[in-house]
């Protein structure tokens, strides 16, 4: 149960977190600011939780994982719930404390992913499906196991949402997280949540696609060939 | 003696530099600027003070610790003090650097925390409240003691507060810790000091809000549970 | 092979995330956004891929280990051909989602380096040789042999990419690596792939400028005199 | 003689990336940019030189170390030397890139310290006395001996260097460094090498606090105390 409820807290934290520093204020602190956001968030939680759940916070992580060998189908279909929920659960705090803090949404539509303005869906999928194979292909590499322990994990996956989010916010916002998607999308309706299917179909593509490649490179399986 | 003096003097070099860059030249360093000067110099700080004294430098922190009982009442009370007139004299210095140096401050309160523009007192304690207790959470979860010996928990707690004040500087100039808005508010004076009470209490909510969430995720008691 | 297929993955990755973030929104995220991007994907890469190859993902790092005598000719020209490969097949799928996306190049010219507007060709080979010797001096100071296995290394390298960007893009963009420079000014061509040989030769002098520095500073020779 | 060359070519490195970062691009990188590139140069060169000579590249530091009894008076002088000759010799090749490359000096000054416009002289002692205090006890509380082996400590001392520059870019472009603001002063000549003295003597005054403060908090003599 622990590892459940590690994956919903820190979902609904990463989802408060990143998604609300776009919404209180990207005006004043910029696509770089919400993307650190979510990196320090995300580094920050993985030493945490990492050692508790593996700190996946992310379908796709999971699905990965699964593909990866390293989770029963029952217990990822179990952090993938958590995730989702604590994604859902972390959008209704933030809209809660929007509307009851009389605050002005600077992403007027709490922080969703969306496609058509800066990029069409054809490049939105394929976009998110790049961004999500590296975040998943730096959580399957920098650890054997589902548990996150070593620090130098920690800061890897951290550093590398960062740097997804550098790259993806022009263009969608930047998910590659399903369970970040599905919560703001909820609240947002409309448009919003009429493409909300991408941001969750892209990432879990890139989460399979991950795991073909990490098979390829794993780190672990190198010892001898490595050797100077 | 040395685990006051150290809590002392992390207050006044957080207050110093964190909302003196803000007062110095937020108007050229922006939001994520003052965020970063705030999560680096803790991160800093909690290498160097760490091992000493836990480098709370934080009275939410340190109610968190008590509540979980790694602190006595007595030694959380000295520890809140030191915390409090450090920050009061950060406050002094930077007032004294200010007045001095005929330096225009860019924030006009000394870089006080308050309300009222881009939020209302309800949501600015929904905030405050949720931003604490991630802090607080980060605290608890990546020691299992009052001391801060490990550099991942010192990387982990300086960019958890730089992400809170990514999130929360639009809003409330965040506080997420009382010593760090007493002194400023002291000098300000005027409204500031009159919305001093939320940056005290909200924050106070999150340290006991944290405490609550940690018990049920706390990484050493997951050891059973979390073998692959 | 696993080596090289790591150099291709990593460089076709650092090339996508980093020239990427620029393509898709410099106007957005700034000089300081692209430098994080590089800088912090090379720090993930080289968490994930470095026990593995060593994570150079550049030519001019490459041929450094080579003249430091840890890598043997034949492994260091199937290295440079990975990266070189890896960093087209990255600037192709860059491409590919621009033309496919529908999407605004905002450096509009896929990211390729240049001189000629901020910096003449003279300075541009000074500054781009001075760059790439401190990466490289850091790649070749911070571990003993061809792979990365430190954490710490890895903050290193990705920390030094990331200020090679801050001081360099104003002027040249900032290449440091031939890998990074060859695939975007194919797909830019024109005056950009004219002036492609500068980012390939200042790159490789500025690699070999370091093994010269290294071999006087390198730690490893001074344990005895460095005792306290 | 290692250490003294690695303090020689790591101050030049300093100088060079630093100072460099805000010539070529303030503009476009802002102070924001400008404090990282210190800080992260900082940091990787501690990775890179910390364990050969302790990566002081800062006469304050080394100051410090001397008061703190690590280093002899010879050594010292010795170190501090090799410090100012690189500072210099790295703004010779600084100005050196901008003349011969046909660079707009973003700074008009070769990036040499300065007071007068944003703070008068009194205020810029007591800030430059102040940042320094912090770097310096930094250096002094992270490690307990000469050489910085750690890499936690290679993180403290960059990371504090980066939240120096965000305080005090807007007001004196930040020092906290004698070799820093030597060599630029040099080139700039005029009433920047009028005010050198300041941006000499106020770190100094800061090693020497920062000592006192040091002894009084050093961790390794709380290991009693501290136990929980």
């Amino acid at each position: 149960m622990k590892r459940y409820a590690a994956e919903f807290a820190g979902t609904s934290i990463l989802v408060y977190f990143g998604v609300g520093s776009a919404v209180f204020g990207i005006d004043k602190i910029g696509a770089v600011g919400v993307a650190l956001a979510f990196g320090l968030v995300l580094l920050a939680l993985a030493h945490s939780l990492g050692p508790v759940s593996g700190c996946h916070v992310n379908p796709a992580v999971t699905l990965g994982m699964l593909l990866a060998g390293r989770l029963l189908p029952a217990e990822a279909g179990r952090y993938i719930a958590a995730q989702v929920l604590g994604g859902v659960a972390g959008a209704a705090v933030l809209e809660l404390t929007v509307s009851a803090g009389e605050i002005t949404d600077r992403t007027k539509a709490l922080g969703a992913n969306g496609f058509g303005a800066a990029v069409n869906g054809v490049g939105a999928f394929l976009l998110e499906t790049l961004l999500t194979t590296v975040l998943v292909l730096t959580y399957l590499l920098v650890t054997d196991r589902i548990a996150l322990r070593e620090p130098s994990a920690a800061a890897a996956v951290g550093l590398t949402l960062a740097a997804v989010h550098l790259a993806g916010i022009p263009l969608t916002g930047a998910s590659a997280n399903p369970a970040r998607s599905i919560g703001p999308a909820l609240f947002a309706g409309g448009e919003r949540l009429g493409q909300l299917w991408l941001f969750i179909a892209a990432p879990l593509v890139g989460g399979i696609l991950a795991t073909v490649i990490a098979t390829r490179l794993h780190r672990s399986s190198a010892a001898g060939e490595n050797a100077p």
